[in-house]
């Protein structure tokens, strides 16, 4: 017999139950944004290769330009220019500067550059210095930026643009990421019609289907929507097995009645094992979670806010788990504008509104009843209330998470 | 003669220049996460379109279970049974009752519905009654989620995937975005080469080409990459006009030495007007702007650091404006790890890696010479230092931008 869990359990049992399944391919840089990375990522030459200035200036010792000023300049030969995109040919005579413009080459036996501004060309083969540079002055050294072997990017990073920068930096033009997961999603429920169609009597649009769909593409994975199965339970099982067979993990959401909530775990535990029947939330406690073989099979609740927190809470941290996608959520802090009760003994999940109020956030709940779409329409993110929280009143500090 | 602008002065200068410019089109509920919805989308009918039971139970008049108890239950005959996703055929005779599943469609003439918890089935055609129904108890009645003219989502919204699944229930299966906007991406310098080139003596990987065009496919831009142009005025003009042609807006990056800084500026301006020259920001300070028709024209900074600084902070804002994008950046606090020293007069950036301690966010400043794109690589947001303050202290608390 399994009991409702808690929040905390259900992420354990993820934890315990599920590991990491997926398959490293190759793919483009220019495919590889927002791919979780299948190994850490070492350079395997030195960037740059060249010491480099950072400035447009004068290459030169700076001990020659020691004690110099506005004054009492010191006046340096021009021995020559390095032009942008060569090496310099030359290494540095004491006693002389070399011309460099910004990313360009330094010569050999320089160690500093002086910017252009604390110079001046005197028009007969010298320049003037006035302010002594420092050692190392105005440039990055051979190897600065990585060297052969330097990790720049570890394995299960999610690959932001910055990251496709530095890939692009060191050369790696193909990128070592993980396969995208291919979830399968099911709709169950004699009153579902497709969202194309205009229900009838009694009849609703599937909102889950796409609902998910969306979730689902926009957590990095490939989605194969099977459609709306009616209430039979030999043509729901079939449609599971092509699914399973087909995918890499499967969602059936609806089934808010008694009958087809038990034909799933009946469905599931044909194929595996059922590990949780009940989670201590609201919305969205009517979830079962089984497996077969290393695959989820999830019993999503039939209702999209439901099923939207579910999916969101614990079944995308499942296929990051899977996936082993390092999945980072930070929460904003607000206020919140209205008192919001709570079921003591159950953690209470809702969609809000953010609005800036003199520098403040502030969080206003989407109210409606349980069952409605449109308490997710237009929410900026969710809160969550704590099981052993009796509600908040109007202006407590709450934790808002954003973002898809 | 132009300025250099603080950030405040160069968001107000584009709010100021540049003005919605977007196309509507139509797209598909599919393809419409993350998509910016063109027009306020109101319902054109009734969600549910009828009244609709939130459990499994009995319809009823709630008049007639009024004073019921465990004790003394309300007897009340069995009319009938509704079937999921099929209407209510008739209407509930008083002093009776009519089973429903959740989801079902509740029948004319009754109020409430019982939960099957609180009712006992005699088997003899009547069902007991043990707890008094308020009206309307367990119901969602006609257009209790939306009704014909409802706006549930607002134009300029960044379409989630819980606002698919709202468009979903209202059967809007084809949905008015505003076209993506095409940004055209030019490199120049000397010194680059293509990413999957082996650099020579002086040269460098081209780096902002494939960060610009990940950071623009990440806000939803279509992007042309023009490659990289060599330092030639003639060639660059000849490109600039090219990609002016084909794309609603183009960034120039690189061109680190003055004179390609200069080229770019003669450019913009044979082209239409230079507006900026500078931002009191570091690192992003030679940036230029200018708008040729009402398309801009950006010269962004050649360091990859800046470039991606300067492209988050003012260019993304940019085309959400063009685009007509609302564009939401919520900051999460964190402590600071290290003290960070800061230019007095000059906003400055850091990329930042964050942790959690105890429960607390930390974050640690990436440091690196100016020019290094690992000061970039693995990064998990970033923190503005206002151009007003000195530094600060480890330990003090800080602004964390996160997120692409």
């Amino acid at each position: 017999m399994l009991h409702v869990k808690t929040p905390e359990e259900v992420l354990a049992l993820i934890e315990e139950e599920f590991d990491f399944a997926g398959q490293p391919e190759l793919v483009q840089l220019s495919a590889a944004l927002g791919r979780t990375l299948a190994e850490d990522i070492a350079a395997e030459e030195y960037v740059p290769d060249f010491d480099r200035s950072t400035v447009d200036g004068y290459a030169v010792r700076a001990k020659d330009t020691f004690g110099c000023t506005d004054a009492i300049p010191a006046i340096l030969p021009l021995q020559g220019e390095v032009l942008m995109g060569e090496g310099a040919e030359f290494a540095l005579n004491p006693e002389e500067c070399v011309a460099v413009p910004t990313g360009g080459a330094v010569p050999k036996g320089a160690d500093s550059v002086v910017m252009i501004e604390y110079t001046e060309d005197y028009g007969d083969g010298t320049i003037g210095v006035s302010k002594s540079a420092a050692p190392g002055q105005n440039m990055i050294f051979r190897g600065d930026d990585v060297y052969p072997g330097k990790v720049i990017l570890k394995k299960g990073r999610v690959l932001s643009s910055q990251d496709i920068g530095a890939l692009a930096a060191i050369g790696r033009v193909e990128v070592p990421v993980v396969k995208k997961l291919t979830v399968g999603v099911i709709s169950t429920g004699d009153e579902l019609v497709e969202p194309s169609e205009k229900p009838s009597a009694g009849q609703v649009r599937d909102v889950n289907s796409p609902m998910l769909q969306a979730m689902l593409t926009g957590f990095g994975a490939n989605v194969i929507n099977y459609g709306i199965v009616i209430d039979d339970e030999a043509l729901l099982s079939e449609k599971v097995h092509k699914a399973v067979a087909e995918c890499d993990a499967v969602l059936l959401s609806g089934g808010s009645s008694v009958g087809v909530k038990d034909a799933a775990c009946r469905i599931i535990e044909s194929m595996g094992s059922l590990l949780l029947h009940g989670i201590a939330i609201k919305p969205g406690k009517p979830t079962i979670l089984g497996k077969t073989g290393q695959k989820p099979l999830v019993g999503l609740p039939g209702h999209p806010v439901a099923a939207y927190f579910i999916t969101k809470l614990f079944i995308l941290p499942l296929l990051a788990r899977l996936s082993g996608k390092q999945l980072e959520s930070y929460s904003v802090p607000a206020r919140i504008t209205e008192s919001v009760s709570a079921n003591h003994g159950r953690a209470q999940v809702h969609c809000c509104r953010l609005e800036r109020r003199a520098g403040e956030l502030w969080a206003t709940p989407i109210r409606g009843k349980s069952g409605l779409i449109t308490t997710l329409a237009g929410a900026d993110g969710y809160f969550v209330i704590d099981r052993d929280c009796e509600g908040l009143p109007q202006g407590a500090e709450i934790q808002v998470y954003t973002g898809e």
